[in-house]
């Protein structure tokens, strides 16, 4: 098999993942069905990722392989830090929308009977957390009072996707359409809360 | 059998699958399973519940039967719309502490394959939402800006939830012990947050 199509079949698997597992959950999807759905050999599964298990783990790893660089790139020691938080709202906005169903995946998923898993999504998650307590000390909070740096990361990563998490209510409740409008509309919304927020942390 | 001994049938069935569902996710565990931890015969489950969606409906039901009260006791109209929201916030938190489990279970468990369990969650969701919007133009925020309204109500529901979705991360990166004092701390940080931020979307 040409090195080409070895590749093909790693990510096909991947993909396929992604699809089954957002649909069904990842308890709910057997390897046969993801090796049917991208078209490989049973035996590719094992061989690229030793099981099932070992998808979920190289998905979490690329998602965040992704997504942490939204967060290094948008600490700007140039710019104030206003204008930092609104572009890191910006892109995470915008990524969470390119990739809403990867993102519901990896934020739902918690088998907690999966030690490995879990360890994974605790690391990487954690290098978020350290990446906005930076940005918040830039406002002048105090990175010694954890009791808030643990409340405005974990409010924040959650507050950006519960509008994905919560769409299909949102358009039954408040008849907001999800386009480009409403979504510029909805960062400066989450721009401002937050802004006044930590304004009022401060004092 | 007695009407003592089938309400308890009945009730070991939903204990047991809250104690699966949460530990498996709803994909990962059978009827059989729940049947042998609940220690009842495998044709109660079909009795009570018609199979296991009928049970996690009623696992939704029952949440929000407990939780929606909490949203509706704190709005008092004799009370000022900031000591409401405080009431609201520290009874939430109360409220996720003593149902960890069953919390993330509901919140987690968005098989999108099932339609009426995705029926039941936005309709009940939506009622937290609503009360959420009243108390909300308490504070003078325009009912008429969905987008705003849109924003605060997952942000709250989600923001007060992702301090327990998060939990084993917190400890390692922030050190922070999650007893009394930490909590009380918590919820002051939340609502301090919450308020500034409502108060910054006013102007």
């Amino acid at each position: 098999m040409a090195e080409k199509d070895r590749k093909d079949a790693r990510q096909r698997i991947l993909d396929a993942s992604v699809s089954l597992f957002s649909r069904k959950g990842f308890a709910g999807v057997g390897v046969r069905e993801i090796a049917n759905e991208a078209g490989v050999n049973l035996a590719m599964i094992s061989y690229y990722f030793n099981g099932k298990t070992g998808i979920l783990k190289e998905i979490i790893e690329q998602f965040f392989n992704l997504y942490l660089p939204i967060f290094i790139d948008a600490d700007d020691p140039g710019k104030t830090p206003e204008a930092c938080f609104r572009h890191l709202i910006r892109k995470i906005v915008h990524f969470i929308r390119e990739n809403t169903d990867l993102f519901l995946l990896v934020y739902n998923e918690i088998p907690l009977d999966v030690p490995e898993v879990a360890e994974i999504k605790s690391r990487r998650i954690g290098e978020l957390l350290e990446r906005i307590g930076s940005l918040m000390m830039r406002f002048g909070l105090d990175p010694a009072d954890r009791a808030i740096m643990a409340v405005i990361g974990p409010t924040l990563i959650s507050a950006t996707l519960a509008q994905f998490r919560l769409r299909p209510v949102m358009h039954k409740i408040f008849q907001v359409k999800p386009d480009e409008k409403y979504y510029e509309h909805y960062v400066d919304t989450i721009c401002t809360l937050f802004l006044s927020g930590v304004a009022g942390l401060r004092k």
